[in-house]
């Protein structure tokens, strides 16, 4: 079992085994820097901080090495020209008021960083940058004191942190990189492709029979990519910005362009709250009966089926880098809008007619035509409701007690609609990342 | 600006201050020792490690420094044993050999490390525990290398996590200690209130003026809360990973049950997406005319005035440690629903009247009544529907064109009244979570 874990991991992305290779290639490298006689002369133990550098720094994504180097380079330089100010300061007072000096700038600076660490935007973002500070402060401050010579341990601290980083970059960017903005676009494509999918389980289940849906429901939960889907907001947020430092996307041409990725997510998320709504239909206790929903089935599945087509043609178009005019994409989605549009305006009829004449009316015809519904599958809903629907039909208006139940349908045709709707803001994004990225 | 965000900051829990002094204090302690005479002899510049565990490990909550203690301390042992393990192998062989023996294994060690980061449960909770392991086997076996005294090594190594898990422990345990239990409840009680801010916001958008919606969506998309509830799901799974190691809870009675907390919060997030869908009905295109929305006026507000005030309640009962009897809660919430039910059945016969007898019908009058609806507020829907409806109208069954745009008031009701059923799935836990923490 552990075998297939690993086995797993590796296959879903080949380039962690070549990130794991990198990381090893880099740290022999440093160890073997730090055993060579004349670099262990110079710089003492300390030079640890190489590895240190190394293990904290190299990551999976060229972007992400970069910020990390980034926030290192920075955090040592502020936490050396402040401890040798802070040492410039006492330097020429008394041991023991210089120890005092030193514990009090400890704990003030300490206390500073660990204060910043609260803030939001730090927290996220510099957060390692903070603990590379306070640790590089610390130690120069207490080594300085030991040593008395502050000027040379800043400047080894420097040289440590410079080719850890220089390491760090080459094997992170010029050494098989991998960028975070192609992870970005890739979040978008499963996105379309986890979307795609779910509406058709939702819409597939509504005309199921109600005792598989229970078994569904509780599949479903577990593996949805909906879920997965609506929690991606703050890794993809991540991703941006990452991709946003990456070399890539400085050209003419920006290839991922995370501006616009994240907002193709943000629709996105949008739509998939929608498809949730959806799901609250089919989870809700009042549902329509069977005869309604078989009524409504072949105009749903057919929008439905749009819906998907468009979605997974628009994960084809950016996976392929190529771009498809939206009036091909929406040719037959407008269509079936219409079609499910004109059904369910014929709903009200519906529930007027079952009460008045229940040898005639609508309901009961589908009730009975219900054991021959396979044999009917071609015939479109508004030609079953056209043919049922006669007008020798004698009216009344008592009103229908079964109408609280057709609303969870109602509602659910309403979201499907919704949905195709919505899949308009996702086309127009998607065209703007065509004129972005050029394909 | 900078100093209203850093007052902002502290004012908004006081133990964050607490937390900075007190991350000060253990710097200055460590640093202190690291500067003492006696100390600096027998262990050296790698007592710097002890700064280094300070700075990683001592967090904001109690759970969380115990946990980040337990990766730091089992990272170090397995990377000692290890790192003396293959001393052990390579002790006798010569110097050339030895060195690309310690190569080779760093680089396999390394990758196999870099590897196992991919595994998402220990990226998830080990990821710091890897990055000691990788260093410090790394900095014993390339200072065994030199020093030729790897026992001695691993030995001040052990000593120095030691020192600094102990300071770490004591202050994030002993003094002034923050629970993430606690967080996690009040993440619970704040998704409790932002729901039913949340609702009833909704619920007020709808009954108001359609240009008033507008401004309200862009400013609602920038603060909203439910965003921030659909969004908690990890932030939540790390609190309650946290809080389980959290030594309140070996009570007999758990003061915070962080698997209940965990289903409270689940259940509240699946209601979090019913509201979001009841956002969409606002946020469609096809909106149903104000005088329909202005007859289920009253029934809906008060159903979600209930709906809110038990949320409220729920929020308080939880603050407050107090049990509350759901039969209490639900007195009035029951009579809402059933109240915006029985309107909702007389849905289809407005939309048959609507056509029939201009002069007479339920729209008409509706519209009429329009300018006067401030004068009738008191009056409740089910009564303004009574004395529109009255027997004498007389009836025919032309389908009515603006059935469609009712569809999506329909899907808000009905909605409104998932959210209700919804609610006892809460009820239900919150009963649940205050038989396990004896309220």
């Amino acid at each position: 079992m552990l075998c297939g874990t690993i086995w797993k991991v590796g296959g879903k992305d080949h380039r962690r085994v070549i990130h794991a290779i990198k990381v090893g290639l880099s740290l022999t490298l440093v160890t073997m820097l730090h055993m060579l006689e004349p670099f262990f002369e110079v710089f003492g133990p300390n030079a640890m901080w190489i590895v240190m550098t190394v293990v904290l720094e190299l990551q999976f994504t060229a972007g992400e090495t970069s910020f990390k180097c980034l926030n290192m380079g920075v955090g040592t330089v502020l936490a050396g020209s402040l401890a040798l100010f802070v040492d410039f300061i006492a330097t020429k007072s008394r041991k023991m008021f210089q120890a005092m000096f030193f514990g009090t700038t400890v704990f003030l600076i300490g206390a500073a960083a660990a204060y910043l660490r609260f803030f939001p935007c730090v927290k996220n973002n510099y957060d390692s940058g903070i603990v590379i500070f306070l640790s590089t402060f610390t130690l120069i401050i207490a080594s300085g004191y030991k040593e008395n010579n502050v000027i040379k341990i800043v400047r080894d601290q420097f040289y440590f942190i410079a080719i850890g980083c220089a390491t760090c970059l080459f094997m992170g960017i010029l050494v098989f990189p991998v960028w975070s903005g192609e992870f970005l676009q890739n979040s978008i494509i499963d996105k379309l492709e986890g979307l795609a999918k779910s509406i058709q389980a939702s819409v597939d289940e509504h005309f199921h029979d109600s005792s598989e849906i229970k078994e569904n429901q509780e599949k479903r939960s577990l593996e949805d990519p909906i879920m997965a889907i609506l929690d991606s907001k703050s890794n993809e947020g991540t991703l941006a910005f990452y991709a946003r430092l990456e070399p890539r996307h400085s050209r003419l041409c920006n290839r991922f362009s995370w501006r616009q990725h994240m907002k193709l997510g943000d629709v996105l998320r949008q739509l998939g709250y929608t498809v949730v709504a959806l799901r609250c239909c089919l989870q809700t206790e009042i549902q329509a009966p069977r005869s309604v929903r078989a009524l409504f089935k072949d105009p749903c599945i057919r929008l439905s089926g749009e819906v998907t087509k468009v979605l997974m043609e628009l994960a084809n178009n950016i996976r392929n880098r190529r771009y498809c005019s939206p009036r091909i994409l929406c040719d037959h989605l407008h269509e079936a809008v219409q079609d499910l549009d004109s059904v369910i305006k014929s709903l009200p009829r519906l529930f007027l007619d079952s009460n008045s004449n229940q040898a005639t009316n609508m309901l009961a015809a589908a009730r009975q035509t219900k054991p021959n519904a396979k044999h009917r599958r071609s015939r479109s809903a508004p030609e079953v409701i056209e043919s049922v629907l006669r007008p020798e039909l004698s009216e009344t208006t008592i009103t229908n007690p079964e109408f609280s139940e057709a609303l969870s349908f109602a509602s659910f045709a309403f979201l499907l609609v919704e949905i195709a709707g919505r899949l308009n803001n996702v086309i127009k994004e998607f065209e703007e990342l065509g004129r972005i990225v050029c394909y």
